[in-house]
């Protein structure tokens, strides 16, 4: 994953234009992605598909021709979207299109424009202050044209009607946490389950934000009924501990397999309520949707110095958190597939374990093996109100405690799932 | 307002007569009351108006004649209602008859006898262990007899049909804080009001405790349905924080829009839930109505050492404290004007905030502006389930902020407000 | 009580045999019990009755002839339903079917191995490791045979149809606190309550645990939605601090009335929420029933070190925690079958208390008195949705209270009862 990274890394990528493109095609060399591109002018909901934007280089040079700023070192010089230009400007007039972290004086920062209809330049504050010349040569050579967005979607088919949605991202140009970490793991992750049977398929999208997003709801509205958890994956690669922010529902699927998981890992987990500003989770649980997706992250956006500047650069991700991440999200997709609510076959009474061979023999004890403790629960929850989240969570068992013994007693016919 | 609560202080108020009328006459020579002469004898629900009491003067003399106690020094030295007497009593009759503070000896208690067909004296402990003499004549001038009954109303209209109920007890003789902070603030509340166009109507009802919201729940008992939010206002005038003893439903929307402005404003709040002790929320929270009216003061009823004494005059009272309960209370009555639920007129996704102005054209940076916040939980939670009130509480946000994000929502048509 | 205990401690009950069975007549020679004989092989929803098993003497001797372990002595020395044996075995084989307690080396443990078909002993570890012996000779003289488990019923009527069910399992040996305790206070109870009348029937189910729960449950399927509360009565001997699990409800009333009873009583209880392990609560709470019956206890069990070994005997039981516990439970059953819900007579505003003689007739004072304050809660909540029980959990105040005021008021027809 790491290395996936790192060759993406490069990449200009912006909501349009050939690096979005390059980046799902390189993505799609490595699973079967089904690529969409929606024209420019499409009618996205209350949007429309802008221009392609297209940069081949930029600059910013003395009037004696030296470069003091050049795309070529750095893709997040250039401001998304900027028109192009080529003009001699006064430090002054310059100095309206300069974006700087004085705070932060060494870093580059990361600003876009989609529609701003205009261009401009990130510069670390150190070099802008450098910068004492009376005129500067700028020069960007870009496009916006009528072109298309490029979108990256993959359907692993289960054996019911709903399904699992992750979403991931792709249009941030050179940072790698937030989010060459969402879409590496998202491969990856990808990879692993494609070979394994499923209840519940498992939808990827990939693609610019918002208007990715976007167009995904609004050609599947019925279809987005069927998504019975969800999750935007981004800033999975830094040191930091885990944080899920909630769907705007609180108490969905997504938000309770996420707590029992990282609790069954013994991973430390900050649960953030749902907010309406942030990543994708936006549009998924916007009123008309209010779909279960929330969103995973190690340290969250604008929470760690990095964020949004030239330092979420490949040095600030660890492929042991890639890993790590990978596994969690693994087992939380395994969790959401496997839960389901049970009723028991003849619901009066503790049934007869021993003779089913599920009861110790001779009993007295004080202590109580786990499964036993497991068996008991599931069997008295089953009640066709009660899913092993739902067991778990009341029992302080582990899920995949529940779950074996769910399973022991679906072998034994005590227990039958309830249909869905 | 100060003055007039020293203006005020003087007369001598009860349930009835003279002085409940002049005190509701005086309020009406300021803000243009309604007033109801409520004839003894009426039956109001489970009640019937008492005859009206008026008194002129009482005395307790030595024999030889030197006055020890005089109506004409405090009104707080006869017991409401007590009927006329002139006779000499032992000292050992005349204790039957005495009310004193034994742990606070230089004040005089408050007290009342509405319904007891007796008499009675209040005393500083001081004075009445300082009374050694074996006999003393009693003389209280005053009559029990057929009258009526003195409330005032006034009801500024609104454009909806709801209204909200300001209730505040005049039925107190010389005691400030209890109620004459409430009476000045609600008059000067109404003159405020008068001139502002609102959705709600607001009622403002002045008279007797208990009867008189009996009164006018007897007589309103289809338009109390209409009360969407009430308060009783009472020890508003003291340096004491605010108290708010929430309505019955303990979420009404006066209840949230209490706790929401204070919290607003940064003012310190204690919450307390209903009892069915206290004032008149006692009414308008009885089971038959359960009206959403709580009791808004600063130091509550029995919690600060002068209630119910001589000790409750104008120097509790702060002029500076009078005008800041005004404003909270300006506040309160217009957030509840204010509060509505919305849902978007299209609710699929976030809409384009950047093409009717309200985004920020270049974006990126870590912060956000509050209001551009207050936009987006807006369009998020307008979907017919969530009030302003719900909103700000939700987001953290002031409700000034939700409210002027609501506006400009309104007024790019991106939301609408529900029906009432 | 206390002598009761230690005439039952001596007697060897199992799940089925003469031990229980002299039990439950030796209760019935206090009590008017209906006493069931259940034959072997009948069928109890997922179960069957077993064998009856009868145990008239084990010993262990050396080969010369020396016992050193003689059921005589203790009968948790024999694991219960242990089949017959005689015959000589070597340590090793003996070793197999021998149960200690190594870090409680001087106790013998109870372990049953009810459809085990082996039998078993039970030694104090020390006993174990100075049996350095090649050989042993073992004689179980026990017989499985068809016969009947016995269980003892009593139904104390009531004027509602709703009833109390308190279980008492009777199936341990030689164990005092668990549960000769339970054994005898609920005898004493159903002695004290015999001569009470009262709305709800009460009835008394001793019998084995788990089967016989079951077959009163499988006998009883609609009569046990007449349950309106009940408990499982054990470990209610020992000098520790009550504990009460609750019913899987959470909220019903027992686990309410249990709650508000040792708060009136100033008694510290431990509330443990339900789990299906544990007593009979497990079969009354399995889904299909769901009934409203917790389990009452001093120390739980498994929380002190004598459970379930042969330090649980009368030593530990104090006759006046048993006293003490009977007390609290004869106010527990009080309080559910004194419960009920009123609606106000007519339920708008105040009523006047003084014309009734519920008020004091001089008012003013800061003091309130409770019963005053306890009138005004219940008139207040007499909404046809809030019991005594609700009302004194709200107000804060004693059932006592809030129930005395409630008798007021009914004397007073301010208020009514709801019909159950």
């Amino acid at each position: 994953m790491y290395d996936f990274l790192r060759e993406l890394f490069p990449i200009c990528r912006s909501i349009t234009g050939p690096g979005l493109r390059e980046t799902i095609h390189r993505i799609g060399t490595r699973i079967p992605l089904t690529i969409h591109e929606v024209p420019t002018g499409t009618a996205i909901l209350d949007w429309t598909v802008p221009n392609e934007w297209s940069i081949r280089s930029a600059t910013i040079e003395t009037l004696d021709g030296r470069v003091v700023m050049d795309f070529a070192d750095n893709n997040l010089h250039v401001v998304g979207y900027s028109k192009p230009v080529d003009a001699v400007l006064s430090r002054e007039e310059l100095a309206r299109h300069v974006h700087t972290l004085p705070d932060q004086p060494t870093l580059i920062p990361y600003r876009t424009g989609y529609f701003a209809d205009s261009f401009g330049f990130c510069l670390s504050h150190q070099t802008w202050t450098a910068m004492t010349d009376e005129q500067y040569r700028v020069r960007i050579d870009s496009t916006l044209a009528p072109g298309s967005m490029t979108l990256g979607e993959l359907l692993l088919p289960g054996s019911t009607d709903k399904e699992i949605l992750l979403s991931i991202h792709c249009c941030h140009p050179a940072l790698a946490n937030d989010n060459l970490s969402g879409i590496v793991i998202a491969t990856e992750l990808a990879k692993r389950l494609a070979g394994v049977s499923r209840r519940h398929a498992v939808r990827f999208l990939f693609g610019p934000g918002t208007l990715g997003a976007l167009t995904w709801l609004s050609w599947n509205q019925d279809a987005a009924r069927k998504v019975a958890a969800g999750l935007v994956l981004t800033c999975l690669g830094d040191a930091g501990p885990y944080h899920y922010k909630q769907s705007r529902q609180g108490t969905s699927a997504t938000d309770r397999a996420v707590a029992q998981v990282l609790a069954d890992e013994g991973e430390p987990l900050t649960v953030l309520p749902f907010a309406p500003v942030g990543y994708d989770e936006r549009q998924y649980c916007s009123p008309g949707f209010d779909l279960p997706v929330g969103c995973f992250m190690r340290t969250p956006n604008g929470r760690y110095p990095e964020y949004h500047t030239s330092a979420d650069d490949p040095s600030l991700v660890r492929p042991e958190s890639l890993e790590r991440s990978l596994d969690i999200l693994e087992k939380i997709i395994a969790v959401i597939d496997r839960d389901a609510t049970y009723e028991r076959v003849d619901g009066r009474g503790e049934p007869q374990l021993g003779r089913r061979g599920l009861y110790r023999l001779v009993s007295g004890q004080a202590g109580r093996s786990t499964s036993q403790e497991a068996l008991l629960w599931v069997l008295n929850l089953a009640d066709g109100r009660h899913s092993l989240l739902d067991m778990a969570a009341r029992s302080g068992l582990t899920f995949q405690s529940v779950a074996a013994a769910a399973d022991l007693l679906l072998d034994t016919q005590l227990i039958r799932e309830m249909s869905q």
